[in-house]
């Protein structure tokens, strides 16, 4: 977008807002959905529904009487107010990153955060602000069973940190793909993992994402980036993973297509697919060496399959959380977790964010920002006021770990023919794994939250135990090759 | 799009088509515009507008009355069932065309000329069925008149071409340049016409475009052709000069922002400004001699500029519109202006429409396509239905080459600065040239009709001389290079 046109946009995005917020708190939207509340109680009488399929049928009307309540109780001036403030903080953080100057974006992040404050407020649920403002990635989130899940990882992350930094890693990175070599392997990746052209589509964007726009469109986004020849392979390798899930989301029929119980039931598990796809299958061992003779094929000199695996992994922590791998990722998420709190309901004042970010990343990865733009700053989130997403990244990485457990279990299960996931990667049998995903975690769309199916799937409440212990393998395993 | 999605799109497609004719032919649009009619009467009154101010309001308010009544006169069913129709039709079209079978396409083109003739009944204009359906790109134009225009270039192009055909021209073009190369050419050409980068965005897409939207976003595409050199570079002279007419159209206030005054006044006079930059500019000796350092700073192993003339000008007929050159092209559109006025009111069936293609590429090109992929399938104007498009990309060469030489005529003269138009192009003077286009041109956005416009600014009626007159001209100084 030229940056003369952030004004006109904000106004498109604004009378956008107000017309979303009044179909979607509206008396005819409110009649129709008791109409189908009625309906369905009627039906399970006269056609005898399965006790399953009433179920989902329940759900579905809950959740859309959930939505409901809460665009009900907002005021149609905040909507508006709200995505005003979202695109001129968006335009102001772009300006600001440009030339790392905080103070050019702190009075926008301060109206956002006084309105996000005030929607909560007008949401008015039992929980705190920055616990209201999470709902929409996490439900039923809360602060404290955050601390439950997050507060091994502060003190064992940095300790394994400490470890690694101790090891000599030489930089095995000094070769590049051009740009059609990099597609080329790409969509051979994909291909192995099931894809279907005939459904998905790829292009390209600076930032790369996944997005579905109808029951049979999916399209996922990726970037070459110069001198980075594995940038656009794992990224695809995520995108791909997120994508997986959303064609794996149950759909009765196109009409019913985006109904609540169709939907990803929340980012941090929609995180947990694509981080498995990428983490768990293409950075292991057994996946770098089975698909390395195609690199070299594409003209990287790669000695072996494990020089590939060890330039998957560098484990070197950095300023950049979308470059950070497995072991320092959670920390840039603790930092951003800590600070959104903070600042949402516990007095940090904006204009002492920078500080605070610079103290945090020094005391837990070592490491100082030159500046706000390697900062603070580096993220769009808090741009247009999006404050309880972040978790879930780290929630995505607990929820992939679990459920790779499990996983391995009932592949090592007579059922499961004593396989493992990494004999199936070894020999590009991803789609067992696929199967697994589809068949235990996908189909379920949003018929219970995460952490619910979590248990269902693996038996245990979510914990970073897995997580954890996954990491530490994957040292061990790595720490004879430094 | 992935392939499966299209009859989701079409859906889609149908019902924002309905809900936008619902308010198009709306109860509460028509009193607006009456309010806005009586308001601008009173105000004339009131604020002692000028004459020219009063002009202007009435002629925005007759536009909006017109396009008001002819959305009243359209039935919803057959709005939706054309949306749908246009929808399936692109579809089949994309089938088709890959796998060269006009059959897989043909009854949905029978069944969308079904439609529009039921539009055009509908529509209950005094102009005959084509007529009616080419008004939204050619306002007022008749095929009588459309006939006057092309029937000089019916008899002298095939002659020209006969007499290049008899030249003998080595292909320039065995070289290449690397996208990276090519990009930095480009923005270097729009850097030179007057590119405000704040205004303008330039991304990449398979089919080159430009579109606007908003009051100060312009965007256009591009893209890259191995092997082809100049293809981007030559598409990026175009899509800019559409750009800027776009970027030249009155706007009063940024609510006013396409409201009809502020509009393009036809497809042909939007095209006579990209053909304008595209060949009467970048495809100059001129340009080219000044360009050419460029070119070889880029890598390309030219001698010379005129060498870089020359390869902008093969002057070779082939069986695709969008890479022919000026010579030919207007033969493409002859054929396909004949052929879509046969479909729609003259009794052509559609199962004859290959051979007649066919037939008519060997009689005025001398060329017969290889099958119906590269002959009646290779446009998608008609796989949506429309008709009465194809006209206005002549009828844009020829408002090209007489707005030039009104332009020549004025930079000629002591007001002039006894410039010429190739003078400014030699010396990287092209802002001048844009400044009278911008004056004489753009400014008037829809507030005449594009012949109206023409005979204001060159004094004359349309007619195809000074196109024939430069392409002469032009052929006459390409000779000696053969």
């Amino acid at each position: 977008m030229p940056t003369l046109s952030a004004p006109w946009r904000a106004e498109q995005l604004a009378l956008l807002a107000r017309q979303l917020h009044a179909r979607q708190s509206s008396k005819e939207f409110q009649d129709l959905i008791c109409e189908a509340k009625f309906e369905t109680n009627e039906v399970i009488e006269s056609q005898n529904l399965s006790e399953t399929e009433f179920e989902e049928r329940k759900r579905n009307i809950e959740l859309l009487e959930q939505d409901f309540k809460r665009q009900q109780s907002l005021d149609p001036k905040l909507v508006i107010m709200l995505a005003t403030a979202k695109a001129e903080g968006y335009s102001l953080w772009q300006t600001a990153r440009a030339k790392a100057d905080f103070q050019c974006f702190s009075p926008a992040l301060k109206k956002l955060i006084g309105l996000r404050q005030e929607q909560a407020r007008q949401l008015n649920e039992p929980r705190s602000c920055w616990e209201t403002l999470a709902q929409p990635f996490e439900p039923d989130l809360s602060i404290h069973r955050l601390q439950e899940l997050f507060t091994p990882l502060r003190e064992t992350l940095p300790q394994l940190l400490d470890e690694v930094n101790g090891w000599k890693r030489p930089d095995l990175l000094k070769w590049d793909l051009d740009e059609n070599s990099q597609k080329i392997l790409c969509d051979q990746l994909m291909s192995d993992w099931g894809r279907d052209v005939a459904l998905t589509c790829i292009s390209s964007s600076p930032h790369p994402f996944s997005i579905t726009l109808g029951p049979k469109d999916f399209r996922l986004t990726t970037r070459v980036v110069q001198g980075q020849p594995l940038s656009c392979f794992l990224a695809t390798a995520h995108e791909w993973g997120h994508s997986l899930y959303e064609q794996g989301l149950p759909v009765q029929s196109h009409q019913w297509f985006a109904w609540p119980v169709g939907q990803a039931t929340s980012m941090g598990l929609h995180e947990s697919q694509s981080l498995f796809w990428e983490n768990r299958v293409a950075r292991s061992r057994a996946f770098a060496e089975r698909f390395w003779p195609h690199f070299v094929k594409q003209g990287a000199p790669l000695q072996s399959g494990f020089d590939l695996w060890k330039s998957m992994n560098p484990l070197t922590p950095g300023w950049n959380r979308v470059e950070a791998d497995e072991l320092s990722y959670g920390l840039h998420i603790l930092i951003r977790t800590d600070l959104e709190i903070a600042l949402l309901e516990g007095g940090l004042e904006v204009d002492a964010l920078p500080g605070e970010w610079n103290r945090r990343y020094k005391d837990l990865l070592g490491i100082s920002p030159k500046n706000d733009s390697e900062g603070c700053l580096q993220d769009v989130h808090w741009s247009e006021g999006q404050f309880g997403y972040f978790p879930s990244y780290l929630i995505g990485h607990l929820i992939s770990a679990q459920l790779s457990e499990a996983m391995q279990r009932e592949l090592d299960s007579p059922e499961g023919n004593h396989d493992s996931i990494d004999f199936c990667i070894r020999f590009g049998q991803e789609s067992k794994l696929l199967a697994w995903l589809r068949k235990a975690v996908h189909l379920h769309g949003r018929k219970m939250n995460a952490e619910e199916l979590v248990k269902k799937v693996t038996g245990k409440p979510l914990s970073s135990s897995p997580f954890l212990n996954y990491l530490r393998g994957k040292l061990r395993m790595l720490k004879g090759t430094s």
